[in-house]
């Protein structure tokens, strides 16, 4: 190792050509899926899913998520009635064949996917100083958010889709899983085996919106700044 | 495939053992790392890590992300000047042995990586009706929060160290780098290699906080419930 110092090269910490091929695959190959199919997914699997959510970073170490894991059918049924209501609301926000394009998408799986999960926050866990949470109060949410990036993640390797379902307010939520006015639900999640995975994002598919490209997203040392060539 | 589903089977989209396992790998071995060494990341292997980033699920696909690369050594010298005065400031809320504890750590590593890359959220960003974001406004930035967690676990599995720093006020950060009002800062990140991936998080390590098991995280059907044994 210390030859390697002197030689100005850094120690290599990369992962093997195929594990690293697993990373980018499941961070490529990852969709969010909306049509599931009904069969359980076994116990082990759900765990090692959600042990991997548990090792996302925090600010602070703090840890500040929950799962609730809900697979009881009023309780979904609920939740389905009103995530529609909310949908119809969305609507009336666009026109013509966007209205109707919108309107003609399935949006969530959450009757027909095995199994729920309810990712939260409680921005009071361990007490009230968080290391590095004074400056960005919401850093807190953020760690919730990696948790579900991780889940997410492991579940596409594990051959899991997992759906993102956002239209669904806090206050039904905390209604519905009697949850504590402080804990801040953060996301609901539809997880199951799906059909497909599809090679491209719904949206993109159908023209919704563009990819942007890497290119448009890079930025050298001020906003608006493009890298120089080459 | 038909065949499996008589079967009452599910499709098989699970990866190989080997990149199954450098998944749960890049998500296990992640590290919030503070200390660079000076190397540079080739490009071509920051484009990657960049391109993870890239492929994050987004709220209605908006994709609100930008990246900033920070090289330059002046505006390096300012943030992490900056941070060390919201440091100084944080250490008040900790108390006799914690606060010496706080103040004995390394928090971040400005200056000694090679590359410092802020992203950040454009709200605005493909006009104001986004699928999806209707109920709960903030999943732009979740969407943001998770592009940061692609390119954390893509940096691991390239040997690539990350930390985040979150003690940096986001007036500041518009200041600094000319970032329009209606954007939002949403992680500045130091990148580069490293010396050493501890086994352990720091904050677990030296005994700031407990690592709460799986079980303590999961709640059956609604908050507080445990799962039934076995």
């Amino acid at each position: 190792m210390s030859q390697s110092f002197k030689e100005n090269q850094a120690p290599d910490y990369s992962f093997s050509n195929e594990k690293r091929q697993g990373v980018y695959e499941a961070i490529a190959l990852r969709r969010d899926i909306r049509s599931f199919l009904p069969n359980p997914i076994p116990d082990e699997k759900l765990g090692r899913i959600l042990e991997a959510a548990n090792m996302a970073p925090s600010v602070g170490f703090m840890q500040p998520w929950d799962f609730i894991i809900v697979k009881d059918f009023d309780t979904r049924n609920k939740l389905h009635a009103h995530v529609d209501s909310e949908r119809r609301h969305a609507a009336d926000g666009f026109e013509g064949k966007r209205k109707e394009s919108y309107s003609s998408l399935k949006l969530e799986g959450i009757l027909d996917a095995p199994v729920n999960i309810l990712v939260t926050c409680d921005p009071s866990r361990f007490g009230p100083s968080v290391i590095g949470r004074n400056t960005i109060r919401e850093t807190d949410v953020f760690s919730a958010v990696c948790a579900v990036q991780n889940l997410w993640l492991a579940a596409r390797a594990e051959g899991i889709g997992v759906g993102w379902v956002s239209i669904l307010k806090n206050e039904f939520l905390r209604h519905i899983f009697h949850i504590p006015a402080h804990i801040i639900p953060v996301a609901y999640l539809c997880v199951g085996y799906t059909e497909d995975f599809d090679d491209t994002p719904l949206l993109q598919k159908i023209g919704w919106l563009p990819k942007r490209e890497l290119d448009e997203t890079i930025h050298s040392e001020e906003w608006g700044k493009k890298p120089a060539a080459g």
